[in-house]
């Protein structure tokens, strides 16, 4: 079977029960997650073979660290064990009027502060035909950012696609910065993933006559930020969620696919939310599944977009959905109603 | 006092709390309900006599089943303790285009497993004047389906009103199979209660123009519904429940009544659900309140449909509202605003 | 820096968790709250410096009582101890067409049973710029009102402003005892914050063309009894917050203030509740600090309305909001994405 | 069968979880109990039939505290709604060298306002065989008293056998005032059911050598005490359970029967206690069960410090042990071993 | 590395919180657990590989049961999905007088009723050393019993190392079928273990001067047990646990070990038990991997009491120590200072 | 009023309910504490006024630290916000032969970076009388040693009285730079706290005939440590808490404190523990209270003893005992008896 591996940060996430706030809070949630984690588990859940990569604190943190990802049958041999901290993020959930809010409190985290020595591209990349990555990584350390070009060299080398979510954090780095790595690390990548501010906040490219802070947008405008991107990097693909926030409690959500000859639209979806988080790792996993199954681009598209919508309704960051369950949303299945 | 005797299976349910999937749980919240065990606990909250029949292992699972129905005033002498195991449910709710899932595992229950010795139905129905059940109980094993004739048979000796809810579960029995027993059973029913899907899944007969899965209901195709129905078995009132799924998060809801003369419809509720399930039990339950208690069947018909509205505002399987709140809805109070 | 005195009563709140109902609940949710207290830590938490006056026992409850106030920066220096409960009030949360309940439990309490021997207002305003007080304090007693109407003597003579938000509670007194009483007291006042519903209850002042009970309001009559409140009574300001109450799960949420001269209008925010409770008493807070903060009348329109409408996303009493998040709203980020 | 009566008030008890301390509470427990209602709990629990009188509120507080009666089987037609409070106490365990702490909120109940027209004694006696009280409900009000002796002049009248634990709560009544009122009504007690300091506080009946406070008891010296209990009222059986306090984690329990002949001491459980309240009242419940169920004395103290030693090993006022596993710990299974 | 390979029946386990009752419970605590799932579980927590074989159903629960194993890093490729139910208990912690109770609701479980065709044992064991049951498999059915014999079988063929835990059970089968079934098992075990009951109950050994349920154990006694055991089958080791039950609550913990030549004993840990289920299961995992770590038979013997001491002051049935936790404790370091 | 100053880390402190591992946890429970912050809260909670010196980041992590300071009075205005992040230490709690752990994350914390320039020493002590810190505030950084020497020279000139608890934390620092840093800053102080182990961690200074490891402490070699510090550093008085562990569950607890002239020794308390963290806090608090209240040296040692010996059966970090209820326990009223 075909192997994936994703390569990022794996971090404590504490979160208020419901919609508390931080400032209220006397009990948090533990969960352990990461852009490339939720991809990974994503991946396994659908039944993909697939090796998470990062570094980890060897104690009881990063053990449980581990245990989560194991827990949905992620393969974890290419964890290794580093001095540095566990990174945590704290994350309260928003709701109507009220956004979402992230404290980040990941310096000095085992990741961030490991070095090309620490991991053999070469030996990770053995039986593995598929490498993904999201802008966050690179972001992390200069460290990181040379990990990922290491990465991508390798994988490009041993002939494996490369998928990378641009996933912009302005909590990590500067546009300047981010666009200076990114530029680089985009040379190696097949398939090229963002979100409806990515274009704009890492390279420039901004979608005309739309308004992402208060949630207009026009898919016309981004074909063509997906038609520059591909221009710009020769991407074999370029897929761009379109996250339409009405509020904090209810998003339309669709997304758009180039393959460099033809535009694909998905449907949108109307999501009342319950947990937004990891709704672009599930996208980015729904789009690498489908493509490693064989699916054509539209059906890829489909799937993907119909994979992230059921993950916004689902608590966590991990999309704990079936590929049944997606494929029933993908048929039109989207009224709810109740199988017994 | 009238009295009603509703019979069929007491289970264990456990679901996770608010929005958690299955697969994630790591606590579940105990109920015990059912259908007929629904009914009852409506009917006792309205403040009427009601006996609950049916049968529970002699262990502390039974114990506790019990416990939940005389909590809400559920007269309980005439379950019985046998072999046999307390049927489990497992629950998951739905979100938005995630619907909500059920987990069967209620084989070899000791009501299924009951055989006619186990009920005098004479004694049973002595001060009753109402008998309901719903088309779960013959479904769960062909002695319950036996014991729902005998049941029948008695209480039309006896002078009773029976009232049946078609209620269709797939995973309990084919629609051959509930076809053939519900078709004799029906004999017997004075009033017949049904959703959206059970007369086309009982009987085949379908609704025109309409498209139950994606939430597309037609009114008048659901009083010729009801009309076939009353022609076919003689039943004195057929009442259809009519869910619109908009999503696991948003119904419509509504329902029409036929008396044989007249078609009586009723508002149609926008709900945003905390819990639809029991709904339709609730509307059960009120419809056979709102006829003891001599309402006119207009009247009885706005009951039973705000009642069940009610219903699906709260978290849990019975319906804990009073007849005051139902009859402050009925009035037109829907906006939700605080007394204080 | 400037100082606000509030002065009202401090009560236990038990609460189920999310839509439970008090029938169902095995565990109850506790705070400490009420009118003009929740304005106090709506203050405290903005930054200003104010007082809390209240009675409470010498007890357990009134101790923990006093640390939720401290809590979150109220100065208690003016909550005596004294015979008498602590109020209590059981409050469950409404969804869609089911109402929220309020239970009280306040009889008795020791700020109900305090005379004007307990509390010396000249010592207490002593450097304070601001006054601030509900009609549910003179609801609680004859003695309340009594004190009320000293508090009201003493911060005129020492030149505070005095805000009063009318508060009618049909469960503490009937609307001819609040016309009596608050007529008295309205003297004193200079700004006037209403409901959709106090000027009606209290004043018989009724907005003509609305439906308060079915949520539709209409701004234009509310210009009218905004502009008899003032000419009665010959406040400096009033405002009057507009909830449509769509049902209990969204409204509608905007307000009017008439400064004399000229009306002005906030924009009209459709939420989407999580806890409605405290949504008023952090209207009032969020106009006074604009107002003592030298906003113009819009700008302090415009940010009351912010506030409060994001007290309305948050669980509890009390709105946790920051002036920065209450500013980001003002201008127009009401889409709910995420900062990261 | 026989039917037993005990009659007292039923309240709201809030609880912080587990060792948590009442000012440290973010949530509270919600429980309803009472001394008498608890002996009714444990009496139905145990398969007698048993009815409990008193009255509560028409409110929502009032009908969750009837369903938690009516779940453990105890019959609630007696229990009358009126104006007034549902009583309210506060309650924190205690462990090792920390006392557990009772914080009362029971001024104004309903039970307490109630008055001799509330209840028609011949009545409620109609089909009982056994009345039980506890020194607390005359405590609550004069008219409580009041029912108290009337209620006994009733049971006496009709040949009720007449139980009364003396329970005396110094935070309710002075020892004076005690003296008097118990005096009067211990005239019509059979049996009579102290702890190691009822008799002294109420009565004055010293027991030599022992500090109860430090948890040093002399059984002899109650055996004396007993005695002249016996002979100032008549009474047909004293008996008294002795706790000695080591700590508020561990209490030896045992107790003597004194039955006018003899002398009965039961062996002495050291407890690990998991809840200490409701001890006495589940000795009082075995103490009747064991001699309606026609146990000799000994077997009937044995049975009743067995179940009142479980008691304190369960969360809860409830003693939630059925008769069998009493049994098995009278017959010396002390040991803890799993059956599986 | 060498692997481990343990087989028998994978359950959903649930229990009230703390010393809460079933018949009290409105949330119950989920586990995945069973006897030799709980010996995986310990193993691969201390770092072996391991393999646990069962079958689950093709659901939910059976998803949610591997995952459980997943996470603490068992090797799940032999678990297979098979028609038929997950087994369930239902499991109450007692405290000092009261006993723990398990209610098992384990029939028709998918192990149960799994057949020779269902498993290649050949290829289970290709690259194991060690096979590990207990006397709960082949209690579950004939069927079970007669894959125990075929993986014996092929163990012994492959000269794998097999230990068998006696593992009584009363409410899965009677001594007499456990005497018939295992003593044709054990022909093929090369190390048994047993606790102070279970040679007695199934091949009827005693100790003399002893009183398990009183917790009366006689080292002495036990040697000779041991030794009878080994001369029956010709064991290589067997080791016995001996618990000393003074209440629910407080355990005395020791074992023996006799190696064929001579006696080991260990030292006997006085428990204030926070969970002792699955204490029996660590013991014989600590002796499994104190065995293949080539511990010499004394050093062994100390590692797994400290082991399962250990195991029975955490919560839940399996052992989350690391070996240098255990061996701290073989050291000596029993006093539970903090180490900071 | 006399004041007290405190100077150190306030952390977030994240714990599992119970006794929960945290491998194990699914949430956590959130604190704010830190060894001097618990003084300040134990003195605020006796009535005294307290200002706690300490630097936390700005943001919700840094202002719900404060909160949690404020809520039980303590006095704030000397907490600065400064880069960095608030320290956090992960603590799960033994049980019986298991240990309590501590993970520590504080790191780069805002505290452990604060300069001399961030702290006004001489403003601080204005109004104050008593200093104190403990061992862990140096151990932080270097910083953070140069921080307390200013304090200590900025006190000594003011004329405070300067009390230290050594506090040594073998994972802050080494012995030898303990022993370095501390024997200069003990040049300051007047008052030594210590408990049975930092004497010879700090210091080198061993108590004979002693095992702290396995809870085998002599009173009498304690006295000599105690005589040696004071004769090393000149204190005025020496106080040593010595902690038998028998286990996690269960401690000894008692003291000595030498006042130069005289050893006084207080009663040793078995405790069952709730919770020993804080517990040397709450004796140095009791012991500061009991001086500043002016008690002799054995009412002032006592009174710390059984402060802290009550703060083991408290939930936290914080000793929420009244002076009232450690009063009772100092006349001994050990056994736990309920007052109601």
């Amino acid at each position: 079977m075909d192997k994936v591996v994703t390569f990022g940060e794996l971090m404590l996430k504490l979160s208020p029960e419901g919609y508390g706030r931080l400032i209220q809070a006397h009990q948090l949630n533990v969960e352990y997650s990461g852009a490339e984690a939720n991809v990974a588990v994503c991946l396994a859940n659908f039944g993909l073979a697939v090796s998470f990569v990062t570094a980890v604190p060897d104690n009881v943190l990063g053990d449980a660290a581990i245990n989560a990802m194991r827990h949905y049958g992620v393969e974890i041999s290419n964890i290794i064990r580093k001095d540095g901290r566990l990174g945590i993020y704290f994350s309260e959930k928003g709701a109507s009027q009220r956004p979402s809010k992230v404290v980040y409190d990941r310096g000095n985290s085992a990741i961030a502060l490991a070095t090309e020595i620490d991991f053999n591209w070469d030996a990770i990349f053995h039986d593995a035909t598929w490498f993904h990555f999201t802008g966050i990584t690179p972001a992390l350390s200069d460290n990181a950012a040379t990990l990922c070009l290491a990465a991508c060299k390798a994988a490009k080398n041993k002939g494996l696609t490369i998928s990378c979510d641009l996933n912009y954090r302005s909590k990590l780095w500067s546009r300047e910065k981010s666009n200076k790595v990114m530029t680089e690390l985009c040379q190696y990548v097949d398939i090229c993933i963002a979100n409806e501010a990515d274009a704009a906040d890492v390279f420039g490219i901004k979608a005309e006559q739309c308004d992402v802070n208060n949630g207009i947008l026009n898919e016309q405008s981004y074909l063509s930020v997906a038609q520059q991107l591909q221009k710009k990097f020769g991407f074999k693909q370029v897929a761009i969620t379109l996250r339409e926030s009405i509020s904090a409690s209810d998003n339309n959500w669709s997304a758009i696919l180039w393959d460099g000859d033809n535009i694909h639209t998905s449907c949108k979806y109307p999501i009342h939310l319950v947990d937004r988080i990891g709704g672009g790792d599930s996208f980015g996993a729904g789009l690498i599944y489908a493509t490693m199954a064989g699916f054509d681009p539209q059906h890829a598209l489909d799937f993907a977009v119909a994979a992230s919508c059921l993950k916004q309704t689902i608590e966590g960051d991990f999309n704990l959905v079936t590929v049944d369950e997606v494929e029933s949303l993908v048929k039109g299945n989207h009224s709810g109603r109740i199988s017994r």
